[in-house]
């Protein structure tokens, strides 16, 4: 169960409005790595945690923490919508930094959510839940969220350095250190959880079941080698069971795949010699008679 | 430029049709962490990559041989239709076998591919592109990198075990094993990018910047502390620069929220007090006059 | 069966184009909200009418005029899209006017559809049919459908105040006012089916099946309680069976959820004791042996 | 900001597993009018509220309860998943029951979850944005949740009669009493907002800018006329500003459509007698020379 | 401007429910060929027509015929649904027939819909307006319509296989002799058009802009020649303009690529040498001081 | 299996960067008819195939070649972002160029992908595999490759005349000229197909079967007979079966719906008169006693 307390995490309160960046900062509330997904994310897999209390609890820790995030940016957007241009294009023509704003703006900040915030990215596409992943893995799933701190955090900072507006970039100031924090968490948890366990995942699948003659080969499928150069291209491999090696013109190891023809129901452009196909008329009357 | 040969990377031979499992190894397929999505993903990293030519080299070696493991699944489910059944209710009444696997299947395996494989997942939903991952920084993309092979091996080897089919499992047990070293592989190229950066992504951005004082701090937001137990509530921060702490009742830093009223265009519901909306109706005369 | 007749319902005449307008209005066309949603909820409302026939039969009345009202709103689309804009960069640049409608505009409004409207909101997102509604019971229906209309009709007001040609806004005048019938339509419809039956939907569910100390009680879950000053919160409940009461603090009702541990082929990660996973070896040789 | 508390708002007891329940039970969760739905609208609502704090808490206060409710239902569903059947096609063909649940499973409840509640639908499509609505508005957006509550309640006891598992039952009696009182809930804040304002959405733009000779007005688009029997097509119109008409034979009040000729750079399909386009050659030399 | 008349164009009228049936005619209904494809394809076309009258008239009687056949699909679906089985897992399992219909029907069907059908496909998947396409060029949408009639009898064609009722294969050759008249329709609209202009899309862009060289050559890129043997890689070229050639071997015309570093700005994974960011530090103080 | 060489099929070296037109470029590679619709349609049609040897490889050839035109288009756009403008709304604000630039440019080539190309239209839509189709009948399928080429011809010919580059000029004009090729192919191998079955697709379906009084019959559904003017309404129908006929006033043929009453467990409205719904209520007791 959860409850809510009135103040912000943290401030949002930009300086003076500015429309055009309120559309860029959806990007960071309802985008693929926005504070959106990783809210579902944490939630989720802390909701379908089989694991031990401490894993369930922290990631409840951090999806709570997440909803404030997403409070926190929903309020900067709708204080940076404050007073949008709404105007004809004739009186706009005659002001050009008006009609870029216009322009610039997305229209459906006016028209649909009346100067608020929308649970969409910075194109206007909405957000979807297969933005986030919860699969029961946990080390998995850390990894996962490591990947959504990183790119979240990088997008942070890109916006960060598209205003000089300081309440802005006070805020995003706030999200960056909190983005180090979660790098950080996952980075800690994935060590932790790798003491446990192989490194691969999953570490439970008998490994002489798997192709193990290209468990470790790096395959070179393009004209040239510089791919070789690389740590994963020799030395012990990373989860120290054996030596990475480099196979510079990999062969084919399977069939030429040849399907067979379909069934007459399936109607395929028919082959010349095939017999015609076997439509059920007999139980039939011609239709509507 | 790119080119084709006719065999298969690796065997793709059931030993007999299954229909129901072909929606299922749609997923594999077409799915979020899916051959497509790695296919793409790492190809637009590499033609995107602005780093060292080894990288842009390494990602297009990878991302052509997921174009091959496309290839392998694609034709393995086609196979795996090979003569399901298309019957009506009445007659498939009298066998409940013939029954739930027409009700197991994916309709449209017969009504849109014509036993086929199509790029959707094991739910019948489409593939799209939100599911890949091209930021331009090398280090938050091969994390994204490690997250898809972790997912994906593990969805393939709860499919190797949904299954006793042997030349199912037999090619099977070659995408594991390749995942194997995919996940090695992109464990080896981080912790390559680590050597030459900080581990925080992006690791570019001037820390003084952020707001230090919350940058390693372990926010505990729900009622009770087994979050405090792990590595990531003390000892020193993973990035080597300060160490963890644990908040146990952390306080809101910012401000309740407060938006002013919308102006009159918005059509807000009217707030008694208020004046009028003002819409511009001096230059019109009324509708159709 | 439907028929065309080749005048529009009402005018679609603009004084002169503006392709910056053009995408707003894709809103009321193809958005969350436009006249496509309307025109295929109250159609399938229709078609799939169990009730009276006096219902079906204003229900299909209704979608067919909104049939009508896409017609009008794509002609339009398509005049003010007349002469776009279509210019290099470099010449664009001399004339901010000219730049700023080209970043301004659809680019698919040239691309993709040449001058005509799109199927498409005013971000370019296509529409879908997750935006319509059509449960079979018509209380909750037509809930929806004055759901519909008021948003609807909020959204061409904004765009009435958004441009200052007096074609379109003759044209909008006319939507405008057909969407004050139709709000007044749903409120008569749903006040006549309010008279048949209870004002909760469904009304046919046995209430003492309901968890019944929780139905007439507003929960307090932030801090503070401005919420206790609302009609919602004291008094007769709407339904006419209690009165509403507010509890300032909710008291969980449920338990500490623990979820037992996956079995072994779900492979998540393993907990320190467990015992190894038991997948199926015996039946199978190696791999490709 | 938020915070979590362990214990559930209800209990969430199911009181065996049932895989083939789980996955319609997914519709209340991530469906149109899943809970995901009203937390998600009711919270962006209460953010973006420029209205009294009154209704700003209340819908905070709402919202927040709606967490606790998509945490329940998540909860359930991980349980109804314990000990999902993962067997192989020869296997089950032996025991039809087993096979017809592995047909009616969602697959991605074991390859993608893990045994875990995912953010999707009843048919496995995932939750999108674009189910909620905020405009700004309070009167159009309590009638959006009012419509979502009557949508809710109705689904979740179509699911109550789908089962006969008393945990399952127990659980569902809470929700379908709390939506009793949402409905109360909405049809209170409505009538408050009435009191205040007229009834038609937005209230604010002056009736003399709509075509008021349509306003109110019932037109018939069927042949025969049962539509005429119902409350809206006679007597005093609902916002108490007319009385409502029946036009048995709508005409058309607009033009037939003539769209003028797309310029040359459209590249439509060339008309007999029409000049030839106006490519700009002069500026450049032939391709690649 | 649109009217109704009651009755269908064609009878549907099932001999008896059959609820897994009904999911798969959803396909014809709701899916990327679906009526409602074509039916909103058609009218968008002849909304946007800028070319000779016969052709807007003759796209909105077919555009008009197809709302007629959504609508006979949707009467059929909801038929099919009648008395669909509800029933709990435990009693399902006495009856394995009971239990492959619950498994095999769509859970929306009686959730969310209520025995309508929705505007969905066979898979549940929503309608979206991408499905469709109208360019403005005839010729090009001329041939989008054969291709979508093509798919569309197709499917029909697939379902009538699919089922034994007389009913469902009475209406569904009626469908499938329409899609003969407008396959032939399509054929002769092209045939007409391209008399008029040449064969290749578009037809007014002049050719010796085009990089000629490549204009007829047909490049092999796989290992063998299979694909010399077609009426493709010889012989005059269809627009008679040229012959095809076949290149058996082709080579790459193009630069290695080689992007620029990126600016500071974007926070790619530094590297060794480079100089550290210019972040905008100046002008702001540190955050929150 | 695929292999990788580094030169790309033909230049893409802009003159210089333009990330507005970078943009647009994007519905190329992205978009419905973009090079990664025809990549991946023409991959899984020669993975799917069933028919002749020659057709397969054809298919994989052309396949294989779309992937390097969309290696092609993704340098060219990242070329195009190269130095994109980043800068606060203040300083871009006293250029009223940048400021357009700004608004005209796609956020998310800055904020998500740095720079490089997206997997999206050019409204930053994700690309998704309902574009695609691979019915497995090959005259069905070649007719909407046919339409794919055209469609794509269009665009980038469109495209060609919104830029003056040369660079971008002359990578398109290889493209368009490609284009000439593929329209070419098809319309060859449609021809070919067509000389050995008949050209309705399915050919295979027999006609008998049809509801042959209406397969050659144009409806019009309009007031007015323009349509009748049209090579679809009179003459030999194409496929050489029969004569066109022009049905001026189509009359109905079928039923007059009237769906039966729902069952209890719908909860639809209730009907006066109708009896109480029937929930199970013996088994249980009340909820949580």
């Amino acid at each position: 169960m959860f409850y809510h307390i009135k103040e912000l995490q943290y401030n949002a309160k930009p300086e003076k409005p500015d429309p055009v960046y309120a559309k860029k900062l959806q990007e960071i509330l309802g985008g693929q790595f926005g504070e959106m997904s990783v809210m579902i994310q944490y939630l989720f897999q802390g909701w379908n945690c089989r694991g031990e209390q401490k894993y369930r609890d922290m990631l409840l820790d951090i999806g709570t923490e997440e909803i404030a995030h997403v409070e926190m940016i929903a309020t900067m957007i709708a204080q940076l919508l404050d007073g949008a241009p709404v105007q004809d294009q004739e009186e706009a023509a005659k002001n050009p930094i008006i009609h870029s704003v216009l322009g610039g703006m997305n229209p459906q900040h006016v028209i649909v959510s009346g100067l608020g915030a929308t649970p969409t990215d910075s194109t206007g596409y909405p957000w979807n839940s297969r933005y986030t992943i919860a699969s029961g893995n946990m080390l998995a799933d850390f990894r996962a969220n490591l990947n959504a701190e990183s790119q979240g955090r990088l997008q942070v900072v890109r916006l960060y350095e598209s205003t000089t507006d300081p309440g802005v970039r006070d805020m995003l100031s706030f999200l960056i250190a909190r983005d180090t924090m979660h790098q950080n968490q996952w980075m800690a948890a994935i060590e932790e959880l790798e003491q446990n366990q192989k490194a691969i995942v999953p570490s439970t699948f008998p490994q002489d079941l798997e192709k193990q003659e290209v468990s470790y080969s790096f395959m070179n499928f393009s004209r040239g080698e510089e791919s070789s150069q690389g740590r994963w291209a020799s030395g012990p491999s990373m989860d120290g069971q054996a030596n990475f090696e480099y196979d510079g013109s990999p062969k084919a190891m399977g069939q030429i795949p040849s399907l067979s023809q379909a069934p007459a129901y399936i109607h395929d452009s028919p082959i010349p010699g095939t017999p015609p196909p076997s439509v059920d008329k007999a139980n039939f009357s011609q239709p509507n008679q």
